[in-house]
């Protein structure tokens, strides 16, 4: 099968949205009047950001799912995305069950496979999302202000339980292995609730390295500061195994990362409209704390004690 | 270095078309009303498209100039790019000198770096690229008809030679294989004589996998065929060492690849202002056949017989 026969069969596709989809030099996109278009790209490496016998199914939803993420981040409404594919062969199963996860995933949040790339070389999947907002309602990072209250959306931590138990640091009964590999590898990007916060949330991004890493980002880029209740946000780690030391459930929430949830801010005074939200888009959220005017990031016990622990956001190159 | 370090010091500039650059969860565009975007996206592997010891500015250069190659088939201003980069280790100087030659190129063509990805792994570089033109003026590989000229832009196949030199099946002497390698590192996007075809040309696509195999596509997707004149067609090479085999001559002129110039068609009636856009771009075209009703790809000789020989185009599977 060459490169033009692999494109046709399983990554050409109709594309009502798009002016022009696969096939051209380039493919065209035209914005509705008003609308600013949003766009991501993430690289998922083999052996870094997935295991080499992941199942392929899995992984074509995973390389979109974390792109929409970083859309829902924004508020965005998924257009189109392009696909760029290094493959050490052209393995007809494994292209078949990769496009069919990477489609499915696309079918859902109406985002059109609208050009790309293919070469040969060590495993590699890069995709370029788009999606568009009206103009000036995109969630931006640096608009959280002291007094805000900080919320995540869904549960935190559980991907990284998985991890450390395929990789063999941690024990994890089959049931609560089962339900936490589905968080690693089948994540939900949060789009309807990105979309829902538009108007509401003050900041926000999405949990790709780590809550405190991501969260970092959003203080960092506001200029503010940030205490976080222990309690609240470590009762988002869905695994509910009994004897999961408290440490590693902390680090799991606080550090873990490849979530693909949602950390956002919000004035006290829009509790109810971030309820509705939440409630609109089905997906549930935890207020974990508040946005402070002094720098630093702190996470208190019900006592008001910090923790002492340093919970390090992950880093490619550190 | 961190990879947020990185990022910082090699590829955060200001961008001050976008509405939001590197740093966001997404990047923002605003077309101006009535503007499509045309999007590409190329993914260059370590030991396929690049030898791994190339110099890292003029591997920079060339990740971008494939990309600005496919906006200028598509007659695209261009407007801004991601880069996602998965590299075995944080080398500053590396970094120092991929960037330099990467965004000398960008600001040449006034495209911005609004945002990518890094990450750990074996080299690749993929860059997705964004430009504009007024609706329904792109260029398109579909619009060719019978009786159409058929013209290329600058000069093709020399940087076959390089490669076939560099890799030791050819004698080149060092003159004319600085000349050529220069061809094959340092390709020139015409993203001016883009421009000036629109509302001209009928067609256009970029030279990237050899001329045959590029026109080809147009022919396929404007349902017609070709007629190409060997003469004219060879005339396109700029090596003009002596003792160069004829065969070589027109492989390489044929079916080299690695151009980075246009094919395109326009009518008969156009000729004049081909040549006027090709005076106002600074680009030279020669004209090297013309569009047939009959399918196939044909080159004739100077008596008008068909050349014997098969001079495939690149394919990354085949």
């Amino acid at each position: 099968m060459g490169e033009f026969d692999l494109i046709r069969r399983y990554f050409t596709r109709p594309t009502p949205r798009a002016v022009l989809g696969v096939g051209d030099d380039c493919a065209l996109l035209q914005s509705a009047p008003g609308m600013q278009m949003a766009i991501s790209t993430d690289m998922l490496v083999s052996g870094r950001h997935f295991f080499p016998d992941v199942d392929p199914q899995t992984l074509g939803h995973k390389a979109l799912a974390v792109n929409l993420s970083d859309l829902a981040a924004c508020g965005a409404r998924p257009l189109a995305f392009t696909l760029a594919l290094a493959l050490p062969a052209a393995d007809e199963a494994w292209l078949e069950s990769f496009s069919r996860g990477l489609l499915a995933l696309a079918d859902t949040h109406g985002c059109e496979l609208i050009g790309g790339d293919t070469t040969r070389g060590p495993l590699n999947i890069c995709i370029t999302v788009f999606g568009e907002m009206p103009a000036g309602q995109a969630l931006l990072r640096s608009g959280a202000r002291p007094g805000d209250d900080i919320y995540v959306s869904g549960t935190l931590g559980d991907a990284r339980l998985a991890l450390d138990a395929l990789t063999g640091q941690l024990a994890l009964e089959p049931a609560a292995l089962q339900r936490a590999r589905a968080r690693l590898e089948l994540p939900s990007p949060r789009i309807a609730l990105g979309q829902a916060l538009r108007g509401i949330a003050s900041a926000a991004a999405d949990i790709s390295d780590g809550l405190l890493g991501d969260l970092g980002h959003i203080l960092e880029q506001s200029g503010v500061g940030a205490t976080l209740q222990a309690s609240a946000t470590v009762s988002c780690l869905a695994c509910t195994q009994p004897g999961l030391p408290e440490a590693v459930r902390m680090r799991s929430v606080l550090s873990g990362g490849d979530d693909y949830e949602l950390v956002f801010c919000a004035a006290p005074t829009q509790r109810a409209a971030v309820l509705a939200a939440s409630a609109s888009s089905h997906t549930p959220v935890t207020r974990i704390g508040q946005i402070d005017a002094a720098a630093g990031l702190r996470v208190l016990d019900d006592d008001g004690h910090p923790l002492d622990s340093a919970y390090a956001s992950f880093d490619h190159f550190a």
